[in-house]
């Protein structure tokens, strides 16, 4: 799956940009369960400029966090680090302002690219998430092998995340197939 | 060298662009002669949406090229091929839209990564311009390998040229030292 920009949040920093109706649901990401697009959008805001309609994910999150392209941190002014969703060392400051008012995040980041796997098939490699990385084959005119792939767990069978940029450099798009190098 | 998306133009069609001044010089892209950017601008104009303030690069050359991104594509409604500078077979239809006036183009393309290699080099390593491809290991948290990385002639030495998604999803930028697996 590609990911373009976009927003996490804590239940409690909803309202602060929403207001009392929260984030309203649109669609699933993918399938009929598991992450969902909401209708909901902020602006990102750095120190050397502005992002608008950046949509924000459901469900809310422990944290706040804002995933953006290499290519947003050039425009906002921001650095941020490629990371594992959740881990925000170094992290980079973030302004996101809502229709109903403003939050300050501590937590932008570039997602680290990763394949979620499946339970089954977890105890079936014995890959060990945050600690086991794969290569990933891509073929095509754009052909390419992702290296350092993050395994991570969560949904079922397998399912590899790269954000927009990484995602048109191999020339792949929403539903392509790709090979694991091991 | 990362590209951004920018314009190539034939010397006859400057003028129904940019009127009698045509395309005057900003400055070198590398070192202190070969190709430089301009300081004028088109907007690009698809069937989906429109671009602004995408520059020219002079000299003037014997073809118009549109020379976009993947995710240009998406937002202008077009379906632009990787192709090499001057292979326009398939290419997309784009307008591109200068102060003076407007003019359809049939060669939008998104750039194949390549390798300028230099005269000299070429014969010492044997490497045929347009049949030799190579790989390319970029280092690091992005870390990949580039496939098919097209040879071509020009310059001195090696400068390998991507786009800025390639550059972004491999987490480098102009200047970075990489390595060719043979």
């Amino acid at each position: 799956m590609l990911s373009n920009r976009h927003v996490h949040l804590k239940e409690e920093d909803v309202a602060a940009l929403f207001g009392e109706a929260g984030l309203t649901f649109n669609r699933y990401l993918s399938g009929n369960n598991g992450p969902w697009a909401s209708n909901e959008f902020v602006t990102l805001k750095g120190p050397k400029g502005s992002i608008e309609h950046v949509r924000v994910l459901g469900p809310c999150r422990g944290y706040n966090q804002a995933e953006v392209l290499q290519a947003d941190c050039y425009k906002l002014g921001i650095k941020a680090p490629v990371r594992n969703s959740g881990h925000h060392d170094g992290a980079a400051e973030l302004e996101l302002i809502g229709p109903c008012g403003a939050l300050t995040i501590h937590s932008a980041i570039i997602a680290h690219r990763h394949i979620h796997v499946g339970k089954e098939l977890l105890e079936e490699t014995g890959w060990v998430p945050g600690e086991t990385f794969v290569k990933v084959h891509v073929g095509g005119i754009r052909g390419l092998v992702f290296e350092n792939v993050a395994i991570v767990k969560g949904g079922k069978g397998m399912m590899m995340h790269v954000d927009v940029e990484e995602g048109n450099a191999a020339g792949i798009k929403n539903g392509d197939k790709l090979e694991i190098i091991l």
